[in-house]
């Protein structure tokens, strides 16, 4: 394992210390490390917040500023944050409107996020679990969460910042997760700094079909390698057969890199998964590629797909200002 | 080697057709895909136009839109662009003004730009070495284009949106080429797929410090792997040593990910060097962290200063609509 750090013991301290510096003009770090906020507030906004281990990044301190996030809450690399960290978060960002928990679907997530939010006067939670590939996590409570979480975080941002209400965003994030799905496939393992060796064993010729963002089980070990239009049609049929999208309709295409795999290969899987889609019946009306739920150094992509409507799609096209996504601003 | 893609022989034309349709509210591709060029042209301004082998992305298409490039030439993988494919993109976006070739310093680059440059009838050209690795690269003609690449095309593109004329540019061009320079160290090779193996020979302890973007030899070969703050410091060095800032100049740092390294390990080595920097005298006035300027999917990264004076800071500042670099608008 060969990274670029100083000590597995302050690698995280040191990357927040840099994405903060490299963009002050939007973000503020915690001086206990607990939390990543936006530099301003805006007073009577709900605030939102989500968080979850590191290793994932930009989820989710990149995506911290205007029309998003409110602040995230980077726990130890692949380790849920604590309660205190995500009670501090909210009491710094709370804004009088209440707080709205963006949680992932794992069992430490869920629990620590529950711990905070009984801390809370007024907090709500959006679960997230968008994976299509396994019905039940390895840690037991159900589907995972992973690239979907940026759809839900973005669409929530903006209608945050139009001014709706904590229940109506919990309304709305609930409707966009369950109009999202995902999933993932890995042609190498991660390798947390902590272990200093692989997650799991990859031959050379293998990958693994609905990998999780941590690198856990997904479907099917395949050998050899697939093509990439073979992959993509896998993918896209096990999310159709989830969504159930009426003919025609349109959907936004997220093709996610998993951190050691580079644009040229996501943007040839864009363009196969994006046929697939098509395919399929689907209209590809909003498109993404890039590495934004990540697993750490792992060569992979996933493709998420959100159908879209009237709303959701003016909310996707809002004006966005933070470290991993701009627009209009 | 393992790689999203279907055939080695289809693999660039279909990334291409991804990046079109991901971005086609920016961007068109050429019908034979020559060129991708912006979708608005501006009369009357100088059209900016660049290119090189492929597998370097985003450079040097992502950068192609509002308040950058006019056009970019995707050569094959590592592989200069042919002098027709420069010449069909610089009829297609020429707006009256003239076109500025903004070329990086290797033979083949060199070499079909200008021969490019001699079938057009108002056109001048910048070349960017800003590498400080190695005095001669291997294909003997001088010090490498690298990272920096891309902080040149971003101030003349916001130069040639004022209106700047195409001798004005070619001057500035060469001015930040002049106050820019970068070094890169490999972790792992990058694979070439027509190749179908590793570049070169990188041991599991090893690292190649001043590696080129091709996976060019650079200073020296390291073992073990060096801390982040000492790898960051003898990048600081050999740059401040050629850059001879005055003290408390401002700078601008680019921490640039070469498409195999994660933001995690990029945000902690804009850490290192940030701190370097300061160390030496300057001030990071502008910051820019990413994957911009990559080797397929090699694990490194490289570090690029830029000094700062009032005009280049409000030019770096400019509004930008590009596909890998938004700002603004």
């Amino acid at each position: 394992m060969k990274k670029f750090m100083n000590s597995v013991g302050t690698l995280l301290h040191e990357s927040l210390a840099g994405f903060a510096h490299c963009h002050r003009d939007i973000v503020a770090l915690d001086s206990d490390f607990r939390f990543v906020r936006r530099v301003q507030k805006k007073p009577g906004k709900v605030a939102l917040i989500s968080g979850g281990g590191s290793g994932h990044e930009p989820l989710h301190a990149g995506f911290v500023g205007y029309g998003m996030l409110d602040a995230a809450c980077p726990g130890q690399v692949f380790t849920s944050p604590t309660p205190d960290q995500i009670v501090a978060a909210a009491e710094s960002v709370d804004a009088g409107a209440g707080v709205l928990l963006i949680v992932k679907n794992y069992a430490g997530d869920v629990m620590n996020f529950s711990l905070a939010a009984e801390m809370l006067p007024r907090a709500q939670t959006v679960l997230i679990d968008d994976d299509v590939a396994v019905e039940r996590s390895t840690d037991g409570i159900g589907r995972r969460g992973v690239a979907g979480t940026m759809v839900v975080e973005k669409v929530l941002g903006a209608a945050a910042e139009r001014g709706d209400s904590l229940a109506a965003l919990k309304e709305l994030g609930t409707r966009v997760n369950s109009a999202t799905r995902s999933m993932g496939v890995a042609l190498t393992s991660c390798s947390v700094p902590a272990a200093g060796k692989p997650t799991f064993d990859l031959g050379d010729d293998e990958m693994e079909m609905g990998v999780g963002i941590h690198g856990e089980p997904g479907r099917r070990r395949v050998s050899p390698v697939m093509s990439a239009n073979a992959i993509a049609a896998e993918m896209v049929s096990a999310i159709i057969e989830d969504l159930h999208p009426r003919p025609g309709q349109e959907a936004l295409l997220l093709v996610n890199g998993f951190g050691g795999t580079p644009s040229l290969e996501l943007y040839l899987m864009y363009d196969a998964a994006r046929r697939q889609l098509e395919q399929h019946g689907l209209r590809i009306a909003r498109s993404l590629t890039g590495s934004y739920v990540t697993s750490l150094d792992m060569a992979g992509c996933s493709v998420t797909a959100t159908l879209l409507d009237d709303e959701i799609s003016t909310l996707w096209d809002a004006p966005v200002h933070t470290a991993a996504m701009r627009l209009g601003m």
